[in-house]
């Protein structure tokens, strides 16, 4: 495993579904789809060619792209399957330059998927990273616009044939904004890529590895199932993450609201925890968890929900009352962690002024 | 008033905006912004040249374009001015040409002035003539889409700098469902202008000498108060129409739905029309009249709903309860008639299926 990934194949996808579904944090959508058609893919004889981020050419084009989707959960259409394909086509016409790499803007949940599945189709390489490092609600929560680069042109493709190309916006919140509007006509689904980037940026900005990281996080789970193992404690182990509660699921709140799934959970810890409340907020995505009122983990930490039998993942939309779960914290990259970045993706960003990120201390076990 | 049109001067821009707002048969949006800017403009010391139709060149490339509205019937937000002029520019980058000359996607209300903005703004000229001889509430209503011309690629441009191109779409349709969503984060409004068209296909298709015909309705309408001559009747001569009704308003529904201004009006009629009863339906533009229950004129005809002292036109969302009106049937022009036509902007299209279109007869007085 400390093997540097050159390919993805068939045997990997399964791993990373997995691995990419528990970096979702609870949303960025199901990657079962796209897994199989990558697998379709493969099959056909193309191949997922991966550049280590380290060895990406300084001066080589790289396109972030994936699926977006109305924020309507729950009612997610399947693509086509070429939607990134000719969002991506799109982009090379409106900028009149070859792209030499893809990148997942988004390795939480589906999108992992996305873009290796582009590069399959158009015979490209795709980058070892990813502009998240997790799963984030909006476009603009990328590494690349929080450091800087201009999303624009993007341009957006769904499976009828209707392209559209933002051209130009003051700020890359106005992209998503305009974007989460025009999606809905579009079947609330389209391929979306963003403006060319330069490998030198992307080497500078991308949460390195993310690839590697969500395929050697699922072979782990795979392994503990196998070996019968503690898969809970395996994803700790693999992610240097800690426990913050095992426990089940008394009360949950959840409604659509501006289209994302909003609500919280209130638990009520047994094992090492009986006796303690947890409660955790969310918005498409885990935001913050409380232990007895007082928060110990919030975004851009990973808050990661699994099955405290299974150890796999539970997105938001799969939470039901009386559920049995470990609740985990997963420290997120540094990269997240600057007050430019804060600025975008840290609780205030999500509607929580008064919660100041505190760095999750990385730990194994429970904090004392 | 024979002369033929080569330049609008500040002079005719009042009777231009009256002429227009009549045209607009309710909908349409009101033309008294844009006359302003296109007379701030003309103060400048910028022009508005004319082209008559009959005079465009065969190859002359020429853009139709106009403001687009979020349909939220009177949360109209004013425009900063260029949008159009932005929007003309980005198909000029979009397509690699240059355009000759630009002509109205709709004279009927606010879209009546906005070509003649941007031919000042831009030192074009507009054409005399546009798509629709009256106003619709959607684009793939006009004569370019109608008789085949393709829309896309269509450029969006609002006053924050956000710069939309559609590039390809399957139906003009989809033009207008994108352009729609698109155009809510976009401020409610933004300039639009849709593919270059040849000028032998706008001399074939266009609702011809449309901004002429406004300017002389206008100027009747104005002389008749200067000479206190029947305003009413000078509308009906000058449009070769009818007289439908004079009635008070007895009855009035309006709500919004899917964005539109929806509703019908309840008449009773006065003078020659006393002791009958009228009713009309709408949909931001007056739609259907009815006589005693029997369809007297519908779309693609003109329902023109005039006070019946001053002989100006009401906007739908001008209507009261009481008030005192003239409602005319003014025949469209022919290119709205054939069956191609009708599809498209006939009484089905606007959801009566029920009611087959009989060409209006064109007569100054009342029908028989």
């Amino acid at each position: 495993m400390a093997d540097v990934l050159r390919e993805v194949t068939d045997t990997d996808l399964d791993a990373i579904e997995i691995g990419a579904a528990i970096l979702g944090t609870g949303g960025g959508g199901n990657p079962y789809i796209g897994k199989l058609r990558c697998r379709e893919e493969l099959k056909k004889g193309r191949r997922i060619p991966v550049i280590p981020l380290s060895e990406l050419a300084d001066n080589a084009l790289v396109v972030s792209l994936g699926g977006m989707g109305a924020p309507v959960v729950g009612v997610e259409k399947i693509e086509q399957g070429e939607e990134c394909l000719r969002a991506l086509k799109a982009i090379e016409k409106e900028t009149g330059r070859r792209v030499d790499a893809l990148i997942s803007a988004e390795i939480g949940g589906a999108n992992s998927m996305e873009p290796m599945l582009t590069a399959a189709q158009a015979g490209l390489p795709v980058v070892d990273g990813d502009g998240m490092g997790r799963a984030f609600p909006e476009m603009q929560m990328t590494t690349w616009s929080i450091y800087g680069h201009r999303a624009v042109p993007a341009a957006m493709a769904d499976e009828k044939g209707n392209i559209v190309v933002i051209r130009d916006t003051p700020t890359d919140h106005w992209l998503e904004h305009i974007a989460r509007a025009a999606v809905v006509p579009m079947g609330a689904a389209c391929g979306l890529a963003t403006a060319p980037m330069s490998g030198a940026f992307v080497k500078r900005v991308a949460i390195p590895n993310t690839i590697t990281q969500a395929l050697n996080l699922g072979r782990a789970v795979l392994h503990a199932h196998r070996a019968h193992l503690d898969p809970i404690r395996t994803v700790i182990e693999q992610e240097n993450g800690r426990l913050l509660m095992t426990a089940k699921i008394v009360d949950l709140e959840r409604h659509l609201k501006g289209g994302f799934a909003v609500g919280h959970l209130t638990l009520e810890g047994f094992g090492d925890f009986a006796g303690e409340s947890g409660h955790i907020d969310l918005q498409n995505e885990f935001l913050v968890f409380r232990r007895g009122g007082v928060v110990e983990a919030c975004v851009p930490d990973l808050i990661v929900v699994l099955d405290s039998d299974t150890g796999l993942p539970i997105t938001t939309e799969m939470l039901r009352y009386g559920q049995r779960i470990a609740v985990l914290g997963l420290p997120c990259h540094d990269l997240l962690r600057s007050p430019e970045a804060l600025e975008i993706v840290g609780p205030a960003a999500f509607g929580y002024p008064d919660i100041t990120y505190e760095p999750m201390p990385a730990a194994g076990g429970r904090a004392a």
